[in-house]
């Protein structure tokens, strides 16, 4: 069976997503509708951009992922279905498949057409129900990219913030505060080879390879499960005990000063 | 394979749906549980028919809706089991049903009975666990209505409020706010037609027909995914914008005044 | 079609669930996932084991119940997976299966070891994915538990806490306040027989059958749906009323005073 999950903003509490539901569930196949969450911050294309990296390559191939985080709804924005590596991805264009079209290796795009397939939205504020879940059931029921829409070769992509090379140090920043308060950020494996610890503000924080290696309550910078530096407090919150958030920076000793 | 849909006032957080979807799972039949919310808020039963407007036709012929916000359990409120247009629903007879009855062309309607079928329960506080998702699970692998419980007349009826004309202008109300602070109307399509503005408190808001024909931060009023009026800011919550809540008044200019 | 039950303290909203159930979804039988709750407060090993009560036998034989509330990640906890009435178990060993080892009547139990079947884990962090998910989807696919790991006759038991009987009164305690207010203890069905009254601090409630023996707003105590006395406001928040939580000591008249 094939399997549907749902990426939304839209909340439990007011039925948007049951409808969503209703509609795939009334697809002529029986398709498995997985929830990833559905509290997403409204209109945070960033955030849904980095929970969808977390999940899309590991279901199986012919999984279609529905992501409705849509503040554009109603204006001009396209709507996109995606192929890459085999899954299948639906949603609007607004950055939010970035992480997508860089992780994936192979890609195909189109935007959805108005089309008898694609019955035509009875409302202008729910595309979600009227566009994006018929354009998923379609999809996880064998239609292909093609008889949906037509190539697209510019989809929006949002920009990845880089880290730096500053004299002996590798500078980057949190990009995700997660749900324990571990901070995430963009540096990246390579840098921590040999990295003797990491600096946040004026604190030096020891790099380790598990919480283990710390006390309870205790800071640690480690790699994380997709293989970035990761600031923590085992069990407790680093972001509530540096009061950090996104955008903080961070930076790694990858080297020796001059003189040093 | 038939679905049961789930929505409950119980939170997920202390395993109470879990043991409704452990007796739905140890049904002979091989069932597909899907949550609509469980974060209804506890005992909002006008709510809770509101949400379950949203979706319980969406679904295929089949399907049994499971609600259960039930503020009475444990007193003498009956127990009730639905057929309306096809789709079985099960759950207290508090008004929850309101709007399906309302909504569906055909619908029978029976008070659940103690039987060998429906063991008694084993407590008088989880009828959840012990009467409605046995029930539930009855209807999704065959039984009758009639072999759950005997035929009802008069279901408990939620009043439905109402808006009318008075002289240029139809009043209405704001009967629900959502997740994103859209305010929810009782003003249904065809008052708007030829409509000029709609007017909350002291202030006009242009009537549109997409998100799109107003700024970023806008008020605009347009047509909700059911075909009545709702008040939007476009990327923002009309709720904090307006200071309003469920009960304000909402009009829509559809005549002259005398004399214009 | 297997299920496999997820219980976590992840929250929904960073993706890591979702990398889970792409993980189960892989597996190459079809296996239905089921949400049981994603919000246990971080690392609360006790309120995890107290949700897991209420279903984990409710699920018919053959189920996989995966839990992971694992605040010992990456120290040198075990990793359990276990055979309880015919259910499947599979998560840390720090007390979070304590219930399950009191109320199985049969049980088989082993620590995970690595294998070719069970991958290294490429994260120090995130077990869920790495370990736990791989572990449970072979459970479900029908791995025998000598083939995931080795027995052990010592895992983590959390102390229970007791009543105790102190001349006519049995007393005891909250144990756990649900999403309504409501205040569970751990008083039995067996002191409740001839009980004339709960007292909590100074004051008496009646002890009823069900809650529409008091008014709305009102106090009383019960038999909760597991066989336990609870004391609950009708409509309301006993928690809220009463301004009690875990530990506070609840008692229960089962005699008389000496002299009476």
């Amino acid at each position: 069976m094939v399997r549907i999950t749902l990426l939304t903003d839209f909340g439990t509490e007011d039925g948007y997503v049951a409808a969503m539901k209703g509609v795939l569930a009334s697809s002529p196949s029986s398709l498995l509708l997985e929830d990833i969450t559905h509290s997403v911050p409204p209109g945070d294309v960033v955030k849904a951009s980095r929970i969808l990296s977390r999940y899309w390559r590991l279901f199986p191939p012919g999984t279609v992922h529905l992501v409705v985080v849509d503040p554009g709804v109603g204006t001009s924005r396209r709507a996109l279905a995606l192929r890459a590596d085999g899954r299948y991805l639906v949603g609007p264009d607004n950055g939010v498949f970035s992480r997508v079209l860089l992780e994936a290796n192979e890609v195909e795009l189109v935007a959805l057409r108005p089309s008898p397939l694609l019955a035509s939205p009875e409302s202008s504020t729910f595309h979600g129900r009227d566009l994006f879940a018929p354009a998923a059931a379609l999809l996880a029921t064998g239609s292909s990219l093609d008889a949906l829409g037509d190539p697209v070769m510019d989809p929006i992509r949002l920009p990845e913030p880089e880290w730096t090379r500053l004299g002996p140090w590798a500078v980057g920043a949190v990009v995700e505060v997660d749900h324990f308060g571990n901070l995430g950020t963009n540096l990246p494996l390579e840098v921590t080879r040999g990295a003797g610890a990491v600096q946040v503000g004026e604190r030096e924080i020891p790099f380790c390879r598990t919480y283990g290696e710390v006390g309870p309550g205790e800071l640690l910078a480690l790699l994380d499960s997709a293989g970035r530096v990761e600031i923590a407090v085992r069990n407790g919150s680093a972001a509530e005990h540096l009061g950090l958030g996104v955008g903080s920076p961070v930076r790694v000793r990858v080297g020796r000063e001059e003189g040093e």
